[in-house]
């Protein structure tokens, strides 16, 4: 049985997408077809549309619709400290903590097996930004918040180094990693050995 | 913090589609962010292009180019069994069965928890549909084929008493309901008693 080419054509764009596979694409794409025309086209400009006004800040690399993002535009936040994260999302996050400084999107992680090395990444923009500040005589605190897995890790050793090898010393530029330990509320009688591992590693000063 | 408007825009066109939530509805429009424009474009006008060259077909609404679908207008097939289905999708499936009769896709099933009663699904069409071929004089058969869910069922109920209540009887009209019993390679053990019981009460006669 041949299905209608428009159908197939949608289908085939769903399927593109991460985590939708040909069913939940058949079923969206299904689902579609009961919407109004004219929420269809809706969602079509707002596709065609998503990159057009859209830049990387010129600072930071965040997505912004100004050349300055709002955060880098912000004199109230603390500009010498930098978190430095993989993607947009981890910005959202990360502003839910109540965290006051600036940061640096990557827009990735080192990932040879995915053919993705420094120069794919925002690396070489970190090290000019942290190089002009320096220049200009403040000393700087990185705060490596990319994820806790094999390419996050790797990322952030490859940037520490980097910066190290720069001349970058810790006079001038704190290097800081984000804690792994045990999540809030679990136990540690399920906690995996890495995780609990670091979790004494970077154990604090307890006070009560 | 605010996100850039088009990237907002996005986000919530993905939420109003079935099983996408905040988080997935993100992760989508972040993805789609580094794909080129021409791939966005592509997408956006298959989009906007879903319903503009598809007709549900006259005789059996399914969705298809034509003013009569494949399926209808082939005469290798049997034109006096129709199977009755919900949805597109369940025809594609039929399909795969090697099923030789045609469909009548209802688009929906009878479910007045969500205000759907039998003027919002295509049941008067195939009573009309019914009427013009026994008065063809023509002998039908109509296999329920919609879910083994409470609505499918009732629906399955609904349309067999209008058909019999427009005075279409057994001799003109075989009315057939699909079977309910083991799933294949399943096991009696883990199934539950409906089904269970549904298998018993629809056993056949077995040959070896």
């Amino acid at each position: 049985m041949n299905v209608p080419k428009p159908i197939l054509r949608l289908i085939e764009s769903f399927e593109s997408l991460p985590g939708i596979g040909p069913k939940t694409a058949q079923r969206l794409t299904f689902y579609l077809l009961h919407f109004p025309q004219e929420q269809l086209q809706k969602f079509a400009d707002s596709l065609a549309d998503l990159k057009k006004n859209i830049n990387l800040c010129d600072t930071c690399k965040n997505v912004t619709e100004f050349s300055i993002c709002e955060l880098c535009s912000d004199a109230s936040r603390d500009h010498t400290t930098i978190a430095v994260v993989a993607n947009p999302l981890d910005v959202f996050a990360l502003e839910k903590t109540g965290y006051k400084g600036v940061y640096h999107v990557l827009h990735g992680v080192i990932d040879p097996l995915n053919n993705i090395g420094p120069e794919e990444i925002f690396v070489n923009d970190l090290k000019l930004r942290v190089k002009s500040m320096i220049d200009e005589g403040k000393n700087l605190e990185i705060i490596m918040a990319t994820n806790s897995s094999m390419e996050g890790e790797s990322t952030a050793l490859y940037i520490t180094k980097m910066l190290r090898d720069a001349g970058f010393n810790d006079q001038v530029l704190r290097i800081s990693r984000i804690a792994r330990g045990l999540p809030v509320g679990s136990d540690i009688e399920f906690a995996d050995d890495i995780t609990l591992s670091r979790a004494m590693e970077g154990r604090s000063n307890y006070t009560s």
